[in-house]
């Protein structure tokens, strides 16, 4: 009973968010009103924990209350942690038991027992191939003299970590093909995939590309932000069920 | 003029604080004690977000009374953020706006793009090397089909990347003969040095190992919790001044 579909984030942004709701007091009411018109095509939300630190401790409080309205739906905590085994544990209770997430966003580079404690609390997802240009700097080069890059390491690596959860894998949509390859490599492991909509990777092309694997597919900004003034969320409305469409095959 | 010495962190850990001090409520008193005692001889603080955060919104203020604490004294924070650019530049504000911090740790993974936001704003400290045992799963990966290992590469790249300001690197203690090869690729560069301390790293060794580069010693848990029981700090300034000699060469 993996989660699987479309997943929305909410990542506040007062420069894009309509004028009626720019400042950090209304971040909540304005993510309470995306989470109404977007649950009945939403399978999943993800909350990025940069959008809110980036307002300093009004933000924070507002990353829990937007974390409240999530409620019982399936919550994504996208905050890209990992440190020293003792701190990566540290991290995990925030993320768990804190802000009570469903899962998480882990970095891979410090290796095994800094993922370990994600790993023994819950649904982990762990970078591999990431959406943006800069995957190219390291994920994309060769490693161990063989013919494997790093993100495909990474995945082979993690895949024999034990822990109390299943390890799933973040690969973004803007390279469908490598995203088809990932599924040949780990055809049931459960993805989290970005990168669709505001990023450039089109929904449809995403879908194809993953298969029949549990994969959630975020879009951000192109539903966060398809109104462009206060609309009562119709235009939010729309683009969700838009993007729930092209991704169900 | 590089800034060069003894690093204390500031990583509160209930478990391990005197009892007198053991609730979140308590954690601003002990770190002004623990800054009190020991800034004498310290350099600079280092202040890990992970073990604030665990402690969720009352730990979050905590975080930024703490910084307030440090004050004037060079503040490391150390968050090990990285993501999407403009992501990035989300944690970036947070850190170096509202945490006003002196110089952070970034996570290379995601490459350019994902760390050029933070050295477009202050010092950066990229993770190269770390201090625990899972640095060799991929950071001791040979990489691009020659014999160079991930860590060199991530250093030898991210020389090549221009900011605004110059570019450091975390490289563990616990890998003496690493910190010495490292000070042959990058003498000048800015490094921040963990795992002195509990995690097993001597402090003669370390600093004989980095030679005459710039560089932060940092030691958290052997100075933070030197006593077992509230002591005014005597044991707290004895282990920090004993840390101190041990670093000046």
């Amino acid at each position: 009973m993996d989660v699987h579909g479309l997943c929305v984030g909410l990542d506040p942004d007062l420069k894009r968010m309509p004028k009626e709701f720019a400042s950090v007091s209304s971040i909540v009411e304005y993510m309470r009103l995306v989470v109404d018109v977007t649950q009945h095509v939403a399978k999943a939300y993800k909350i990025n924990t940069a959008f809110f630190e980036q307002y300093g401790l009004d933000g924070y409080r507002a990353l829990f209350e937007t974390r409240e309205i999530v409620g019982n739906r399936f919550c994504v905590i996208d905050a890209k942690r990992a440190d020293i085994g003792n701190t990566s544990a540290a991290y995990a209770r925030c993320l768990f038991d804190e802000l009570r997430a469903d899962a998480v966003t882990v970095a891979p580079y410090m290796g095994s027992d800094s993922v370990s404690p994600f790993l023994d609390r819950g649904l982990t997802y762990l970078l591999a191939l990431t959406s943006n240009p800069g995957s190219a700097d390291f994920q994309r080069q060769h490693i161990g003299g063989g013919n494997h890059t790093l993100y495909e390491t990474v995945i082979e690596t993690a895949m024999g970590w034990k822990g109390a959860s299943p390890i799933g894998f973040v690969v973004g949509a803007t390279h469908p093909g490598e995203l088809a390859h990932v599924r040949t490599l780990v055809p049931n492991a459960p993805l989290l995939i970005p990168g669709i909509g505001a990023q450039g990777a089109d929904a449809r092309t995403t879908a194809e590309a993953n298969g029949d694997g549990p994969a959630l597919f975020n879009v951000g900004r192109a539903i966060l932000y398809a109104n462009t003034k206060a609309d009562s969320g119709e235009s939010i409305r729309d683009a969700a069920e838009q993007f729930a469409r092209d991704l169900s095959r």
